[in-house]
């Protein structure tokens, strides 16, 4: 135990308030509370406080008082149990996703994300192996928040054996407080040794710049309440006058990094196609065999996430009808993605998407996706490069999630040449039922073809991965793309289904 | 059966279309119903368009074209199945209301709200006496969809005995449609009569003036995708061009009917008061009692709504606070009240309350709630006469629901006096760290005491109930109110467990 003590000896050192010292602070600390919330309402920024540490520590009570002290109209509290039911269709991280909060409120995390590697270590549920991972995991969850703006303040709030038990004691003793120990405080007491091991470890592998550890003594009340809301103050003062580092990459430095990685879409034939009546005789065959895969992917819980870009007329709707006609209508979704509501632009720009994710052996069909952020947002400048360029790794770290959480992740590039957009587009204005397809913007897309085309190509070099593959769609052939779309999907459910039983 | 004969015989008389007549007609209803969506995108119309009937039918069919036909981007469909598990969690229309589309949406529901009574009656699940109620809270689901502005298109989809034997053949001989068969279909067929039976007590109970059904002849492809293409592009076609009928009282009208019931909160005794000795002990056991009470609720699934409401600096908050200190973070949610978001606004009033509804054997606080369509809504003239006016009865029916799914419902109004208000509001006022409670707002409010009064005195008597009761706080003392809303909530809880259990 030696090797950990000195993390914590500085923090049990940390000494009493009086009372006295208490009310006098209070008043102030409360003013400044209130004035930073208000600073934060009106700015781009949105606070998620986690509190960990030992049972007894005074974590729910802060709560409490944070709520009591500032506007709970700008606080959402999330304490999490195993009664989310709908949070067991999903990957870990789907519920802390939900409930990022929007820019200017601040979220209180409860029992949230170090939980399960913690109690996991502790009771020997988790290996050394995959707590490794899971830590990984909540580092790359929290980078991905403070990146985008978001102030992640974590707390963990501390006590020794001998003032646990004794804390413990205290509260069993009284009727009004017994309920505070939960069933299991005392077994964790029991293996506090293993606790402070796994703790230490958490804090080591958690504890980043811009995202450091508050580590607060919770023997002492008053000395305990003050410290917790001076470090929110601190950390809420810093981020609303300091906003992120930019070290993006210029143009030309971004250009040279990727210039010879470029070119897949040139190597495209784009005159493959596919006889009419071959066409009609694979797409019967081929929808039986997806709904029956399908069908074995929902008994083992499989999920499924397709996602579809391509150029305006490049015919992913068409695609995505053939798919989804062969299959059962509870058993998939299609999510068209349009320009950001006001609502998810308050949110992570990811954040909409994971609404939308299925839950355990569902389908969700992307049409357009969090692709926008390095295709239209970096083209059309409503991404910062910071923004864009950061995004690819984001994404990679997205799907790698759902990947580990046995998802099937599959992208489709369409891709036709600038004559069929032309020929395509021209047909569409001159159907009237079909005119509302062809709007201003897409000619003007149109304009920027060559620009896309860059982004296209860096975005399938830097995302394209074994499991979670771009598969280019030749699109100049409508039933050559289906065809190619329908079974490529049966692919990737045949191979996973080997995989997973 | 011959008493039910009458209802289906012209629907099976609808006669067929040509192959030749369906090209004929399908680019000028494309184009209408991609007209009307455009328009209805501009409006502050929203359509819930549901499908049931006949298994093989061509629902789902019906579902894929008018997706195609349609711009994708302004439609969502829900088809419900077993595995949403969230959804187990909360009273019936709980999933039906979390989905309804925002305005300028059109939302398509397969497998919704009429499958439940409908294979109920049929699988003799379901009571003669519990259908007939389900029928009913279905009419005011629709009802209260329809009054704010929502169309709402019923399509059933019916073939008889013989025709949907030929049809579950053919689906069941290809392998490219026997997965439409799903499990069950024979087994209904098989009960064909009684089927028949609840469908006709089904269109008969819920067939209304604004709600109509339109009976469908599924048999033949053609004609049946463009009769309901044609309705729904009719129904549209009336409602934008129709707004509802306003039926609400004058002024006048409203006062004299309501005069004889006012005056509930002049015979509120405000000098009620605790000593603080006193107090603290109560407050000391009734945390015990409560947290022992929540404690059995939780394991007995008994979910509690709790409402605030009352004057600005009633107290509310101070309440809510003591109310909460004694439960687990894990067991409830405070949900504060503000103006309603650009989302919140583009749904149903009463969507955004829905959201937050606890799930089985939870709490949630409403820090103001929906009251406020006949409070703030009402004496600002932010809800027209008809709708507030209509809210009283939408409110009770909601409860309703909640009270019928076994929830504990309790609402509060904390009332103090202008002297005490006053006091409050300059108190506020000269303290740093409670100055940001004190807005212009509520001295705007205060000047309108008067006509708050006739609102909360109209809100007690049309909205009290025996099982979600108004409990009337007398708020000048804090500590008095606070023991009072204590108490009551232990007394319901209570009452509660022991009907329950």
């Amino acid at each position: 135990m030696t090797q950990f003590k000195e993390i914590w000896e500085d923090v049990l050192s940390q000494p009493k308030v009086s009372k006295q010292e208490f009310k006098e602070a209070e008043p102030e600390i409360r003013r400044e509370l209130v004035e930073l919330q208000q600073e934060l309402r009106n700015s781009k920024v949105s606070v998620m406080m986690v509190f960990a540490g030992v049972d007894g520590a005074g974590k729910h009570e802060m709560v409490n008082t944070l709520n009591s002290w500032m506007d709970p109209r700008g606080i959402i509290t999330h304490a999490y149990a195993a009664e989310d039911l709908e949070a067991t269709q999903h990957s870990p991280f789907w519920k802390y996703w939900r409930d990022i909060p929007a820019i200017g409120q601040l979220g209180l995390f409860l029992s949230a994300w170090y939980s399960k590697p913690l109690l996991g270590r502790v009771h020997r549920r988790m290996s050394e192996k995959d707590f490794k991972e899971h830590l990984k995991e909540i580092s790359e969850f929290e980078r991905t928040m403070t990146d985008n703006g978001i102030l992640v303040v974590k707390v963990w709030m501390h006590m020794d054996k001998k003032a646990q038990l004794k804390r413990l004691n205290e509260l069993s003793s009284k009727p009004d407080t017994e309920w505070e120990i939960k069933p299991g405080a005392w077994e964790n007491w029991g293996m506090y040794d293993r606790f402070i091991e796994a703790s230490t470890k958490i804090i080591r592998a958690s504890d980043k710049a811009g995202i450091p550890w508050l580590l607060v003594n919770g023997k002492h009340r008053y000395a305990r309440q003050l410290t917790v809301a001076r470090a929110l103050r601190d950390a809420m003062r810093h981020r609303l006058q300091n906003p992120p580092v930019d070290n993006s990459l210029t143009p030309t430095e971004w250009d040279k990094k990727m210039s010879p990685t470029r070119g897949s879409l040139r190597k495209m034939d784009l005159t493959k196609s596919l006889e009419k009546s071959e066409y009609k005789t694979k797409l019967k065959a081929l929808r039986v065999r997806l709904y029956q895969l399908q069908h074995k992917a929902q008994l083992a819980g499989l999920s499924t996430v397709l996602v579809f870009e391509g150029q305006d007329a490049a015919g992913k709707g068409g695609a995505i009808r053939r798919l989804v006609q062969g299959l059962d209508a509870q058993q998939y979704q299609v999510v068209p993605i349009a320009a950001p509501t006001k609502a998810e632009l308050a949110h992570h720009y990811l954040w909409r998407f994971w609404q939308h994710l299925p839950r355990k052996g569902r389908v969700t069909i992307f049409d357009r996706s969090w692709y926008g952020r390095v295709l239209v947002e970096r083209v059309e400048g409503f991404a910062t490069d910071a923004e864009w360029q950061r995004a690819y790794q984001e994404i990679n770290e997205f799907e790698q999630q759902l990947i580990n959480s046995n998802y099937v992740v599959c992208k489709f590039w369409i891709q036709i040449d600038k004559e069929m957009q032309l020929a395509r587009f021209e047909e569409r204005q001159n159907t009237p039922y079909k005119e509302w397809k062809i709007t201003d913007e897409d000619w003007r897309n149109r304009e920027k073809w060559d620009v896309y085309d860059v982004a296209v190509d860096d975005m399938i070099s830097l995302t394209h991965h074994k499991q979670a593959p771009w598969v280019l769609v030749e699109g100049n052939d409508k039933s050559w793309s289906r065809i190619k779309v329908l079974e490529t999907v049966c692919q990737q459910l045949e191979k996973a289904l080997k995989t997973h039983t």
